[in-house]
């Protein structure tokens, strides 16, 4: 088994990947971009990618919300909540006062606005591909860094050679990033009580309140979403698709009549999996929308069909 | 084959009972109630049943209604509309200046209100179990009618010895009367693709928003409703059972799904059958809630839980 | 002051007019019909009406909801609750079991089905035009009335010389008819915290989903409907005008915006009177819909119009 | 009167900040990034801020949305369309096929990822602070720069030194991006019948359908939305602020109306601005939502409370 994740090595898309359920004694590889992850198990190359898709700061990943709607199908079989804490490292002997610029992924120099605009006010923010990257590059020949310090995990600060300089920099200390497995379609391991269903789906052009009536669609069966982001369709300004994360699973009847109701009111719905949530929470759903419900209403219907008397 | 219909001969619900799809050669039994025409149907004295449920003026029909969403459960097989003309009708040798009070059904004193007030102002309205009751007794034994004219058909006026004194006399030209045929439950007969669903559904108790809670299981699937009468439950004020017809049949696929919202949302709803439209109108389901919108949906979600890819 | 109320005087209606708040002191006078009630209101000869609107059994009065309805307009000042009993009676001599001919108002009739059914299985119904003139034409001269016995109040019978031959024989023991008082228009008394607000509302022809509409706008703004009822507009099958009591007054800045988005979205809205309720309740608005809220939005819409810095 | 943009020079930011309206004659000063532009007009050392909010392809500007939404109030008062065209650009003498890194700001190498892919199919993408930035360090000193050809506008290239290699190298031809002029609190312009207003509003914590009951304020006025973003609230997952752009004028009824309601139903919504539209488009209100409607409303209301006869 070969899973691929997001590299470099010493980010926390490492650790995610190492805590990826299902995936135990799998071979696992870095690869340079989200894409590169993705396209790696669309060709075959990988069984798994792990990949960041949500930031409780940042919001989320639209490389991965991109990717992952277009393409290829492909499936999420899990998710991986990782804490995400942030240290601010330098080249031995460099103090926080020499600290002029300062280095990290653009999703990292953003958690940790606030703490370097009070502690090093006059630091300019200077992007890097990844954070662990910036470690790395700073470690690397003196003097080829354009930064002096970089905002990364600890794990990666130390391998690179680096020291600490200050600890717990991000500004929100419960910041969490969600990151998911992915592999090629398949059917979806078997409903827990505790999950998750992701789907993309896209309004139809020429109707008013086309997303009320998307979301309706989830509200009617009372199904709670976790998540929902817009990504442009990228043809005009104004035209939207929508990620979204909602409770329960493909094979729950609520959830599975939600999803026929996508289908048939959106131009396009692509269903991207059902798999058991990381938080273990199991939502009672509202009055009228339990599973018992369903089944019953369907024998109801069956008798009126077959003419039994059904009060 | 055995029929009963609201009686007296005479009335508009025999020419219905003549209408009725399905019951020719058929032996015609007038009896005293409607209550009396359902009954006999459920204990098997009869075969069918024809009773009013709605006129275009005065509404719904509440002791069918009634009957109908209580006690055994009884099916509705058929619909015919019939167009209302009444005269009115004397003993021969009565002017028209001579009535000083007319007698008939209230419903039907009620649909001639105003051309009573403008030809008869000083006349007194005068209740009569049914229009062609009135008639009879009209034409019985001199002196015994509590009212001088009678407003009835032209037929049951003839029938009884009557003279017309006025045709026309609805203050609606247009008026109809609806009547069912009424059956013990069996399998519904199969779509015509112009079909009316009518269903008999009590709201939940103690939820704000339930009256729009059950509607939005017509709307979200495209479903138009063609008839919808508040009852009250008999319990309190303000609590209500609604009697709803809607566009569309029980095995079309955008109506089962309603239904079962209806039997999860709703504490209690009877079904009273699927049948052909008497108007013959077959409305086009607004977009996404076709039958092959619905039977795409469920084949996409088979492929969705088998694991086939499915964009 | 002149108060016309639904006569014949010992009715359940004349009880009403007893109770009728704000009229402490007026004549009382009994008239025929509940378009005579409010046309005396009308012209003037009387400055206020009593009429039953509804039961807590049979539902809607309709000729009451289609005189409020249709007509110059009228405004209800109050309502009145008053339980309803009725008792069997009969001319002095008659046992109960040489009644073969029961008359009285068909509502009341209606009410009484089960008792008659259990007690006086072979009875036949007679309609008669109000409970209280059942009894009066019993009670004249032997052998007139077409009934044997009256379902009626108590004090009606004792009054028109008949002996009660059954009490308590409505078939639901809490039984409620609920009247209410008429006057010209007027602005409306101050809201009391406990009030609610009669509307009737036409549906717009041509648009699928138009109750929803209608209702929405109560929804949004968190107001239940205590009544709602449809009567045809007469025209055709399927063609509505609703009447419909919810909580609140027109003075209240939920209920006044309610009724305002009435008045945009329905092609026809009868403004009938906001008056305090019979039953004292003073349902608490949900989240975000109280007084309160309203004046804060518009004071931050002021702010916003202004210029003047709003978070 | 003094504007900042996000600068440096020769960015398509810079061009949208020579066609802001009602800026001519303002100086024209860069700065380093969204939040210092914000920064500098809460400070008054400047009167008004360009910086990009939205792009057809890469979506929101999170850090303008957040920077927007949180802090000292600020106020929207006009939008600037700037379609977006990228040269690939390099230091004289550079063939394509020398090409391995490319860098560019991150939306810029994501618009331009298919040509990339297409034709430099080994290249590494590397981020850089703006395209202008990118352009201005790659013609700067030789070796200094982290890549070999940077993507930026064509005027930004040459004011470098640097030679162009290839033209329209975007993956999607019509790209726009979207900028707004952002200055002190103010009064709104007057409505010019072809506006757009913009809030910011979280929902409430503890409620299902909370995003349900946000659209429905503007869905129930005939509002369409012209943007609708989510932005963690950056608490935990799930939690979610929107960023919206709807049709309209904050003096337009319906949409003053839509955001009292926002204002009631939403625990915080912050108001930025009603303002022309760059497009000039001017939607038609749905029946029931005009001007005229609301202003029809609001007399009928008047006339109700004011006991004046209304039907």
């Amino acid at each position: 088994m070969r899973l691929v994740y997001l590299g470099p090595p010493g980010t926390f898309t490492e650790v995610a990947a190492g805590r990826a359920p299902g995936t135990a004694g799998a071979e696992r590889v870095p690869v340079a971009s989200v894409d590169a992850a993705l396209n790696a198990v669309r060709e075959g190359e990988a069984d798994f990618a792990v990949v960041p898709i949500e930031n409780s700061v940042e919001g989320g990943v639209t490389s991965t919300l991109d990717a992952l709607g277009a393409g290829r199908p492909l499936s999420i079989r899990a998710e991986v909540l990782v804490p995400v804490t942030f240290v601010l490292a330098a080249r031995p002997g460099t103090a926080l006062a020499d600290v002029r610029r300062v280095g990290s992924h653009p999703h990292a120099l953003a958690q940790c606005r606030g703490w370097v605009a009070e502690h090093l006010p006059a630091a300019l923010a200077v992007p890097a591909l990844s954070t662990a990257a910036a470690a790395q590059v700073l470690g690397g020949a003196a003097g080829e860094a354009p930064y002096d310090a970089a905002l990364c995990a600890e794990p990666a600060a130390l391998a690179a050679g680096l020291e600490v300089l200050a600890r717990d920099v991000a500004d929100n200390a419960g910041a969490v990033t969600r990151f998911v497995v992915v592999g090629r379609p398949a059917a979806p391991p078997p409903p827990t009580g505790s999950d998750k269903t992701t789907v993309v789906a896209s309004l139809a052009e020429d109707r008013s309140g086309a997303l009320l009536e998307l979301l309706e669609q989830f509200a009617t069966r009372g199904i709670n979403l976790t998540r929902i982001e817009s990504r442009p369709q990228g043809t005009e300004l104004g035209r939207y698709t929508f990620s979204i994360d909602c409770e329960g699973h493909v094979a729950d009847p609520r959830v599975s009549e939600a999803l026929m109701g996508l289908h048939r009111v959106c131009p396009r719905v692509r269903y991207l999996g059902s798999y058991p949530r990381a938080d273990g929470l199991a939502p009672v759903p509202p009055p009228g929308t339990a599973d018992a419900d369903f089944t019953a209403a369907r024998a109801w219907l069956a008798d009126l069909l077959s003419g039994r008397p059904a009060t």
